[in-house]
């Protein structure tokens, strides 16, 4: 019954929900440029605000080593009612968000969320609409409805939030903080997450497995200064031409990575689950018009499916490169170094630092004539995957399927959430992610954008799931 | 007689002489980016005051189509002598400059000229100090010299003087100002530039050919948006990925390029030359130190030497190379395209549209699944090597020697000088190198000196040359 106090309270003042999450996306909370600190902290104290304003105990936490170089952590409780039997919920989101460039391309400035309808579908555009602060915006609205509606903190469950400010640059602090909480946090029984996408509009998903990720910059250094390439060309070595003839050695002929012992700790496919995931009915072909490609671009390792390869099957990407002359027309230099950002997306018990270990070997291995590598690590994160009989997990499937009239379905992500495999591995807790994200969100990208229906039946679910909760013995 | 009365001044007036050339490089002239088009414009009007001081007729004539959307050239002439019965000499040399990036790796700002001492070695350090402000300003001082010490204009030589401003830009506009002028400049005989080094300190040379030059730039455009690594790697093709995969393939294991027919036009090196260049003593381990590279990066196409590879052999390079995210920290990007300045220097009878043509029918044979490429030609120019028994080469070598005390070795350079292969092409004129920069001029890089002594011996041997050529009957 309260459930459903809960839900009509959403109903009738969901545009105010909405005007706040608005509030929040105005913060440009870049975490992984030191420009944007200030903004990130002011991105922090809202959300804490939030969470006051429900019923809950905020602290806002400093983070990094010395303290106070990384961004605040926001850990917020309620001890539930004294009849709760079900597990201690904690709810991790986080409210930092990507670089915007290229901030030419956005249609609006990225920080100034709008409202508008495209295709029939009401949406806000904003960097961060999706990616984490809308997403997040449903539980902290559905928070919010169960206080005002029923009084009761969070329906009653007993539940800590946690709030993370790092999650973009790779969440760099969260080990130690993680470490030095583990009394408190080691309490939790289950980790729910809102920052993974459904099948697609009207078809709600529990993605019950995420990628991991490695990620590395690595600087070729060739001669101290730049050179003319009518000089020097054809006699030294040229850190773009030995950068690119090295990294493309990264994959064979059947797109699969070349390192020592890459697939060593992945796990065959299951059978069922590509029967599974072959009867969700993705239309691959759709999913490539909808960024711009033909359906010959469907192509990764050999052997897999589009599915197949995003969700259970590892790769390597280069992210980002540069070396030499890249302004307008002509430069003919032989640049003193090229570099390149290459990352990892790892699957089942691939483990990050022994996959960038592994790759900074490969490089050592391939080092050209004369020159010498840089190698920084920027971190990752474990895969994870979570049981799918798990009462929780159970709990959020009724949860979703009372909310949106319709079972979830059980799907998994090419995307890596960090903290999932962190909590695995330090607390030995398992995480249920429920997310409302489209394919076509362009997270990440500019124009980002979030749909109201999304958002409507995140927040329904989140405030299903307190109700779910409570009757779990 | 007046060749040492010239000699006289320049050494009466040296320092007068230097702080005009100072006075020069301090307007920055940087032809290939469009902010400083008035800049060089600006350096066209010294010049050009410069040689109507020394009593030339001088023209500033606009370039381009439209007329006026290049860089000007600086177009001067003397009628010589009633007496005079030797060539009519073309001087060439340009007076834009490269880029100045990295700016941060400059102990000075690039356009602050400075005079300093370093190594026992009196030079001046700044963009364009010795390409090419500081090489034409040696021939300029020995016009100046003729006249205030003799009288006589440009010593009685018959003489056109053209000083361009695009040759750091891929001289785009000097092929149509060539054909235009085809009737005034095709009564020149032959072509002198400054543009080129010695052997060494104390070591003058004569370069009797350079390397031709072709230059593009490709991108390769792959899904219409920027996109999260997470959702889309392995599933679609990744631009950074694709382009180094294709780019790596430009050379084989023996460091040859691959494009079919790229040495079709390549002539072999003979033994003779072979032979002669051993003998001219060059240090490849001192070379590869001066820019902080060990013996071992003695690196290029198999079966050559350096001095082989960099006289008589051509090259492929990435001069530039950029794609996705290239900022601080992490960004888990696929990005929409990836570019690269990709050039070959060339030797021979190579022609640079034809092999811009023949690599870009590499590119589209080797289109990634979905992609398409974008390709820029920025132009580029021929191959050229003068005959080392023609009258006015033997003048030059005489001047040279007159000057230093010392026989000038005859040299080629791995660098190109389109115009050389230009005149040669259009108006049948050979072109005679005589320059006086050295390899650790550091130019197109940061800190770009010309020391002293080769000034000196540059306006010596400018000066001695319009001698020498008086007495060619």
């Amino acid at each position: 019954m309260s459930g459903s106090q809960a839900i009509a309270w959403l109903e009738a003042n969901e545009q105010q929900c909405l005007n706040r999450l608005m509030e929040w996306l105005r913060i440009p909370s870049i975490s992984t440029d030191p420009a944007y600190k200030a903004e990130v902290a002011r991105a922090a104290a809202w959300a804490a605000e939030h969470l006051v304003a429900s019923g809950l105990a905020v602290e806002i936490i400093q983070t990094g080593d010395p303290v106070g170089t990384g961004h605040p952590i926001v850990l917020a409780s309620t001890p539930g009612d004294a009849a709760y039997k079900g597990p201690h919920i904690l709810f991790y989101g986080h409210y930092d968000v990507q670089p915007v460039d290229p901030v030419n391309l956005w249609h609006n400035p990225p920080f100034e969320p709008v409202m508008e309808t495209s295709g029939g579908h009401e949406r806000i555009v904003a960097r961060g609409a999706c990616d984490d602060k809308g997403q997040v915006s449903t539980f902290l609205e559905a928070l919010r409805a169960w206080k005002e509606a029923t009084g009761k903190v969070a329906g009653g469950v007993k539940l800590t939030v946690l709030l993370e400010g790092e999650e973009e640059s790779g969440s760099v602090n969260l080990d130690r903080f993680v470490s030095q909480h583990r009394d408190r946090l080691g309490k939790c029984d289950v980790c729910v997450i809102s920052d993974t996408g459904m099948l697609a509009r009207g078809k709600p998903a529990i993605t019950y497995g995420v990628r991991g990720l490695s990620y590395t910059e690595v600087i070729l250094h060739g001669p101290d200064q730049d050179l003319h390439s009518g000089l020097w060309g054809g006699r030294a070595p040229n850190p773009n031409n030995e950068l690119v003839k090295v990294l493309a050695q990264l994959w064979d002929s059947d797109r699969r990575v070349t390192i020592h012992g890459f697939y060593d700790r992945v796990r065959p496919v299951e059978q069922a689950e590509r029967e599974a995931w072959k009867n969700l009915g993705v239309d691959v072909a759709a999913s490539l018009r909808s960024i711009g490609l033909p359906p010959q671009a469907d192509i990764g390792e050999k052997g897999y499916t589009a599915i197949e390869r995003e969700w259970a099957r590892p790769t390597a990407e280069i992210n980002g490169i540069v070396g030499g002359y890249t302004g307008k027309g002509a430069k003919t230099v032989i640049p003193s170094w090229a570099s390149a950002k290459v990352s990892f997306r790892l699957v089942a018990d691939q483990d990050p630092r022994e996959i960038t270990a592994s790759f900074f070997k490969w490089l050592d291995e391939r080092t050209p004539p004369g020159c010498r590598w840089e190698k920084i690590d920027h971190s990752g994160g474990n895969p994870a995957t979570c049981a799918t009989d798990s009462k929780p997990l159970v709990a959020a499937r009724r949860a979703i399927e009372r909310a949106a009239g319709i079972a979830p379905a059980m799907i998994k992500s090419g995307g890596s959430i960090p903290v999932a495999g962190l909590l695995k591995g330090e607390l030995g807790i398992e995480t249920i992610f429920m997310g409302f994200g489209l394919e076509d969100d362009r997270v990440h990208s500019p124009n980002e954008k979030f749909e109201i229906d999304c958002w409507r039946l995140g927040a329904r679910s989140h405030a299903m799931l307190l109700d779910e909760l409570t009757a779990v013995k």
